[in-house]
């Protein structure tokens, strides 16, 4: 069994037929009506549940090749979908249906002084090239996100699920289909070919945007070598911060979740700054409830003088985003030092004070400039279902177009929509 | 007299420490008050008022080497600091201390089934770098806007404008200081090498966003060159398409509004779109009321059977931006041709459609994918000022981030923000 089905086509040719079919094929879904693309979404999700043992042959050619590639087993469940998954996949499509259609939503209509009348109308930003790894749930995922707001795209999987993704993308291309859309709205790259990507980043007559999804080395990688502008989540630097005006409970509350709820994932905090005020206080408390859940912490030396016999952070500990129970932990004299550190360590993701102090906290607030900033609430809140976004494409880390968690608004842009009566400028 | 003052430093060095004091500056800026911006501001305009005889002085400097160097008369002309001009650049500072302040709004604030409440808080970017051509009026009005949205800026004017520039800098910078904030919040850089862009476009480190402001060969090198997000205006060829359903008065009006109001500006229209059913109609006015303006007609082969003697367009002529007295004309079979006629030669600034249709209206303004689309309208209105936005730094035909007139709004981003009460992820 070959890790790649069968593919004699030249690479650049094939990836420029790619981009023309998808630039065509984004007008069609442009002017489509809310009605087909949720009539395609609902077709795709049939399609995925009707194929479903299909689905699952073609996903054991991948665990195959996996396997005997020595895959870790972390990646192999990564790869694998089971029944569960399946069903995700297609309740995930059915749930971006109930969303909002944000394409062609007109605001801030108003009357100038020349008698026009002004607004801004929310378009599909054209063709999407979304660049993604080992799960094979993403592309059903990303498909319908970018469907939903009107966006063509064209998807590149990791090369380990090449069968699972092209078995997916007939389900998807059936679905739109039915619904009266050319199936080339939605491409999944039928090659593993690496070159394929370095097309795919030079496009720009046929793609609008690059949305990596996967480890920080391939998105650095994607950026530097794109030519496109991309979206891009670098990683998930977060930092609580416990001022000495910190209500005991909600700080040592905040922190633990913060730390513990999800090891893996961006929106955890990677280091907790407290207040010297408040720190003989609060840490060894902290320290009783990490313990329990195996969290190792790393101390300045402040915290060390504190919480005896933990491990000394080093200057490489504030710069890392560990996804793993490892906490670094800093004393620091008030906030002003806090939001220092805050500035010169934080990937401007999330960063959170806890405190009672009602002018601390709107400093706060405006001083710290992260995608998210809160007060008194846990780092874990930052992601799109829990700001009602509905689905989530990815966190933006960057601060141009989208900034924050990138539902279907991100995934458009605005024109502005003038009315008139034969209005000529004088 | 040396066409540049003294400099004699290290352009590498030099532009690291304008990068480095830029970004600390941003801080200090971005947590600054609306009135310490303002008050900024009004100083700003009072030094140059105050300044006006040595700003005269060090622009006759400029033109002198300009002449000098046999720089074009239209080239001098938009060098010269007149009193009129210097009046108009305090006076323009003075319009932006009236528009509100952009930062810091609040919007969407909305309480979460979790209990979290999330909102989006208006922030500035940082820092931005500006790179433009020969008017020294460029840098007061770009300094404003920047400020004015609580971002630091390094600005880059033309080389023949080095000792104007210097000196409305050196207002600029005590108007800063008068205020409180640091002088760093904006920085015009002091060299003329161009070497000092390259460094400029690939300081990512300490520069958020480049806006090029200038011919399309200026924009062009740098959005190629740039590392740094880049928001950009390439050009405008913007079209009229008159319908057959089109009202005859309001179409002649709007047809040669859009052409001859302003010939020079990138919202003039370029090439008119006429249906079939109306062309013999509607072509021999317009013909009557361009010519005894000198406009000079380029038709397709229709048009040229029903205005007899004018000279034919070439495929050339659809992709080309006059910017003079020149108007190429096709006639369409209906609005569909109409419509990809624009897809395909629109530079996606700004198009018009005049008809009394409201499905074709409508269709119109939902299928044309321009920074701005219109119905019954000169094109003449895309403009920040006719928006409503205040003032502007630029038309951008770009559709991420900002899209049409870039006003306060453009030079922002915003931020989430999460207030709870100790609220935690389950």
């Amino acid at each position: 069994m070959s890790a790649q089905p069968e593919f004699n086509l030249d690479i650049a040719e094939y990836m420029q037929s790619v981009g023309e079919a998808g630039r065509v094929a984004s007008q069609a879904v442009a002017a489509s009506t809310t009605a087909q693309r949720n009539n395609a979404l609902l077709a795709m999700a049939d399609a995925i549940e009707q194929q479903q043992e299909k689905l699952k042959t073609e996903n054991a050619k991948d665990l195959e090749a996996g396997r005997a590639r020595g895959l870790a087993d972390a990646m192999l469940d990564r790869l694998e979908l089971t029944d569960e998954r399946i069903s995700g996949m297609a309740e995930g499509l059915r749930q971006i249906v109930a969303l909002p259609d944000p394409v062609g939503e007109i605001t801030d209509m108003s009357y100038r002084p020349s008698g026009i009348q002004v607004g801004k109308m929310r378009v599909p930003l054209g063709v999407i090239g979304i660049i993604y790894e080992s799960r094979p749930n993403v592309t059903a995922d990303a498909a319908g996100l970018c469907l939903k707001s009107g966006n063509a795209c064209i998807l590149r999987g990791g090369s380990e699920a090449i069968h699972s993704n092209q078995a997916i993308a007939k389900c998807i291309q059936s679905g739109l289909e039915l619904a009266g859309l050319p199936a080339e709205a939605i491409q999944v790259i039928k090659t593993t070919d690496r070159a394929a990507v370095g097309e795919l980043l030079t496009m720009e007559k046929y793609v609008d945007v690059i949305i990596p999804r996967g480890g920080k080395g391939l998105i650095e990688r994607i950026s530097r070598e794109s030519k496109i502008p991309v979206i891009k989540h670098l990683d998930g630097i977060c930092h609580v911060y416990i001022d000495d005006k910190a209500d005991f409970d909600k700080a040592v509350n905040i922190a633990v979740n913060a730390k513990t709820h999800r090891y893996g994932v961006c929106n955890a905090m990677e280091t907790l700054l407290v207040a010297e005020g408040i720190a003989e206080k609060v840490l060894p408390e902290l320290r009783k409830q990490y313990d329990a859940k195996n969290v190792e912490l790393r101390g300045c030396e402040k915290t060390q003088k504190i919480l005896t016999g933990i491990n000394a952070a080093t200057d490489e500990d504030w710069d890392t985003e560990y996804l793993a129970p490892i906490l670094s932990i800093k004393v620091v004299e008030n906030m002003a030092e806090g939001i220092q550190h805050i500035t010169d360590h934080s990937s401007q993701h999330t960063d959170t004070i806890v405190t009672e102090d009602y002018t601390r906290a709107r400093r706060f607030l405006r001083e710290v400039d992260s995608s998210s900033v809160m007060v008194n609430a846990s780092t874990r809140f930052s992601d799109g279902f829990e700001y009602g976004l509905g689905a989530e494409i990815g966190i933006s880390t960057d601060k141009l177009h989208a900034r924050g968690p990138v539902g279907l608004e991100g995934l458009t842009s605005v024109k502005y929509v003038v009315f008139g009566d034969g209005h000529i400028r004088e």
